[in-house]
C-alpha cells in the first residue's frame, strides 16, 4: 500500500467533483473515494463503541486509529485525515484530549465530527458538549433529544444556570442514536437553528435522518428499525460520516447525507439475512464491505425536504 | 416512544402480580414487562463486557446507559430504573462512582445489582466487594469461588487481615461467571449464609444456577456448557437480572431466577444453530430478542431445591 | 475443573518435548497443550481489543484475565502462566501497571509478550515501547513499521532526541497488525537485529509472518488478506502467542511460529464460510475452537527462510 502520511497536510485526492450530482452518484463516489484513499480517522470515542466503530470504518475502507492521549495528539492528529469525537462514556479526564484534538484538527484544516451522546442527560455532559461545539466541528450528529439539548444550550446565554433543566431531556438506548422523546422531523427546526448558530452541519437520526447546513435540508430515508436494538450503531454512523467528510472536506453537507444513507442501506440489505440484532450487526458490516455501485445507485434514498 | 423518565420516582408499571405463579409464567411475565416498559438500566461495568452487556439488554427490550462519571451520577441515577455494578476491570478510580451510584440508588429506592467478578483474586478486589456489599445490593450474582470469597470475607470480622488468604481462591475464565474451583451446588450453603448476612438475594452460576434469599433456594437448570467459552456472558446475565428486577422490584428473588433461566434458554436454542462460541454468542442474542411465550413456557426449568 | 493455580510457580505440564519435531506436529501439540492446561493469561491490553482477545483465548482453550490495577498485580501476576501487554490505547496512567506486571512476570520466571501497537506513531509511544523492551519480553510481535521503529529506537543511543523522527513511520489500520509501509519480508533484517539486541523472539506480521530469535528465521504462511479488515486481529494473535508460550516457555521461538500459523489457518478455514469481515471474525473463532489434528497437520505452513 501507499504511504498515506508522507504529506500530512494533504487530504486524500478526490474525484468527487467530477461525478454526477445525483445523490446516488455522490454516495457511490464518496464510498469509492474512501476505499481508494483509505483516510486515517482518529477516533476518541466511548468504550462501548470502540469495537464496532473500528470495524465499520475498516469495512468501509477507512483506517481507524484509536489514539486519545494528550501526549501524542500534537504529533499524531496532524497526520490524520479527520477526527471523530464521541462523549458516550465521558469522564472529566477525557475532555482535555477531545478539546486538544479538535483544536489541532482546526489548526491543520482537518475536518472533525462530534457525536454528543446523551447531551441532555446531565449538566456535566451538556457543558462538555457546548465547549466542544465552540471548537466548530464540521458535523454534529445526534438524535432528536441530543440536538434539542444542544440547540437550547447554545441559544441560551444563561445556559449554565439552565443546564440542570436539560437533564430532563432524556433518551433511551443511550448508545444507539435513537430518540425516545422527539421524532427527528420534530427536531428539524432546532437542527437548522443549531447549524446557523454554530456553522456546523447538523444531522438528526431518526425514522428519517435529517441533514442541514442551516439553509438546505435533506432527508436520508435508508435504514431499518432494528438498528435501535444494536448498541453503538449511532456512534458508528457518525464515524462513517467522518470518513466520508475526510474525502470530501469542502462538502460536509453532502458527505454527511451520503454516509447516513450508505450505512442505512447496508442495514437494509443486511436485514434481509438477519434473524435478530446480532446477526444484523454482522450482515451490516459484511454488506458495507461488499457494496457495489449498482446497489448504491438503486437504494440510496436522499431527497430535499 | 413514550418518555419513560418524566416521573423518575415511578418504577415501570407491572402486571406481574396478576400472572400465574408458575415459574414459566413468571419468566414470561418478566420478559414481557421488560419489553413493554423498557427500563433504563445504568451500567457501571468492566471494559470487556460493555458491548455484550449493552446488546443483551437491548435484545431483551431494556435501555442500557453506560454512564459512570461521579459528575453526573447524582443527577442521572435517580432517573434510571435499576443500577448494575460490575468490578471486572476495577481500578481505584472507578470505585467512588460505583459506591456513589449504589448510594443514590438506595436513596431513591431503586434496585441495584452487583457482579463481584474475581472477588477472591486479590485483597484489593475483595475489599472493594465488601465495601459495595455494605451498600446492600438487591442481588449479588457470582460463581462459586466469588460467592465463597464474599461469604468468608463478610463473615470474618478480621477479613482485612485475612484478605490475602482469599487471593488463593482462584478462578479461571475471569469474565465468564464460570467457576474452576467450586461447583455451584457446593456453594449453596455459602450463598444462603451470605444472603442472611447481607439481606441481598444471592445467585451462584454453575451447571445449575442457584438463587437464594437466605430462606428459599431454587435452581435454574437452563444454559449450555459452551457459554463458558464466550467472554462476558456472566456479566451479561447479571445485567439481565438488573432489568428483570427493575420491572419487579419487590420480588428480586423471583426476578433473579427467571432472568437466569431466560438467558440460559436463549443459549440452549442458540446452541442448536451454533458451530462454536462466536456463532453461539450471535444466536443467543438473536434468540433472546425473538423469544415467544410458547418457548418460554416449554423450556424454563426452575425448581425448588 | 482442576485448580490450576495451587502451585503458582509451576507452569502447565507439557508433553511438547515428546512430540514430532515437524512444524505441524508442534503446532498441534501446542494447541492440545493449551486446551488441556488452560493456562491463565493476564492481559493488559487496549480497549478496542479486549473483547476479541478474550474470546480468541477462550476459543483456543486458555483462560484470559483482564486485570490491570497496580494494586493487585503483585498478588495476582505470580499466579498466572503468562502475561500479555499491548499498548494500543496507551495513556501515561496505564504504563506503570504494564511495567510492574512485566517485572513481576520476570521475577517469577513467567513468559511475557509485548504488542507494540503503532510504536512509531509518536515519541511518547516509542519511548513507552523502549522502556517495556528493557524488561525483556519473551516475544515481541508487530507489523513491519512497528518492528522497524523499535529496532531504530533500540539501536540508536540518542533515540530520545530522535524519537520525533520515528513519528513519521506511520501505519494504517492501527489495530490490525497490518503494515502500510513495509512488507514483512523487508523487515526481516530489522527483526533479526532487534532480537539480537533485546534477547526477545521477534515476530513480524505480514503477507508472510516472520519469526526470528536473532539466529533462526521461519516464515508462517497461513492467513488471509481479509484479516486486515477486522479490528484487533493483530492484538488477538499476539495474545494467542502468549498462550502458546505459556505451555512451552522454554521454546518461545517455536511457540510463536505455531501460534501465528494456527491463527492464520483458522482464518483460512473461516474464510471459506465468510461473506465479509464480520462473518470471518465469527467463523475464525468458531474454527479455532473446533480445530482437529487432521486439519492442523494438513494446513500448517511454516518453513525456514
Amino acid at each position: 500500500m501507499e504511504d498515506k502520511t508522507q504529506n500530512p497536510q494533504e487530504q486524500p485526492s478526490s474525484n468527487i467533483t467530477e461525478i454526477s450530482e445525483s445523490w446516488p452518484g455522490r454516495a457511490w463516489a464518496h464510498l469509492e473515494s474512501v476505499r481508494r484513499a483509505s483516510p486515517l480517522i482518529q477516533c476518541i470515542t466511548n468504550f462501548v463503541s470502540m469495537d464496532l466503530v473500528a470495524n465499520v470504518l475498516l469495512a468501509a475502507g477507512a483506517s481507524p486509529a484509536m489514539i486519545h492521549s494528550i501526549h501524542e495528539i500534537p504529533e499524531f492528529t496532524p497526520k490524520t485525515h479527520a477526527l471523530y469525537v464521541n462523549i458516550g462514556t465521558l469522564t472529566p479526564d477525557w475532555l482535555p484530549a477531545m478539546k486538544m484534538a479538535a483544536q489541532v484538527a482546526n489548526d491543520c484544516n482537518k475536518p472533525w465530527v462530534l457525536d454528543p451522546v446523551a447531551a441532555g442527560a446531565s449538566g456535566f455532559r451538556l457543558k462538555a458538549c457546548l465547549e466542544l461545539l465552540k471548537l466548530r466541528p464540521s458535523v454534529v450528529r445526534g438524535n432528536g433529544s441530543e440536538i434539542m439539548a444542544l440547540f437550547k444550550g447554545s441559544s441560551d446565554e444563561n445556559s449554565k444556570t439552565d443546564a440542570a433543566g436539560f437533564a430532563f431531556l432524556i433518551f433511551a438506548n443511550l448508545f444507539q442514536g435513537v430518540d425516545s422523546l422527539h421524532d427527528s422531523t420534530d427536531a428539524v427546526e432546532a437542527a437548522k437553528s443549531l447549524a446557523q448558530i454554530t456553522g456546523s452541519v447538523v444531522a438528526v437520526s431518526g425514522a428519517v435522518d435529517i441533514v442541514t447546513d442551516g439553509q438546505r435540508v435533506v432527508g436520508a430515508r435508508n435504514g431499518v428499525a432494528m438498528l435501535q436494538k444494536i448498541t453503538a450503531t449511532g456512534c458508528s454512523v457518525t464515524a462513517l460520516i467522518a470518513a466520508f467528510v475526510a474525502v470530501d472536506p469542502l462538502r460536509p453537507f453532502e458527505a454527511t447525507a451520503t454516509a447516513l444513507s450508505v450505512f442505512g442501506l447496508a442495514a437494509e440489505i443486511g436485514m434481509e439475512m438477519a434473524k435478530g440484532p446480532a446477526s444484523l450487526r454482522m450482515h451490516l458490516i459484511d454488506t458495507l464491505h461488499g457494496l457495489d455501485q449498482d446497489i448504491v445507485h438503486r437504494i440510496v434514498n436522499i431527497s430535499h425536504m
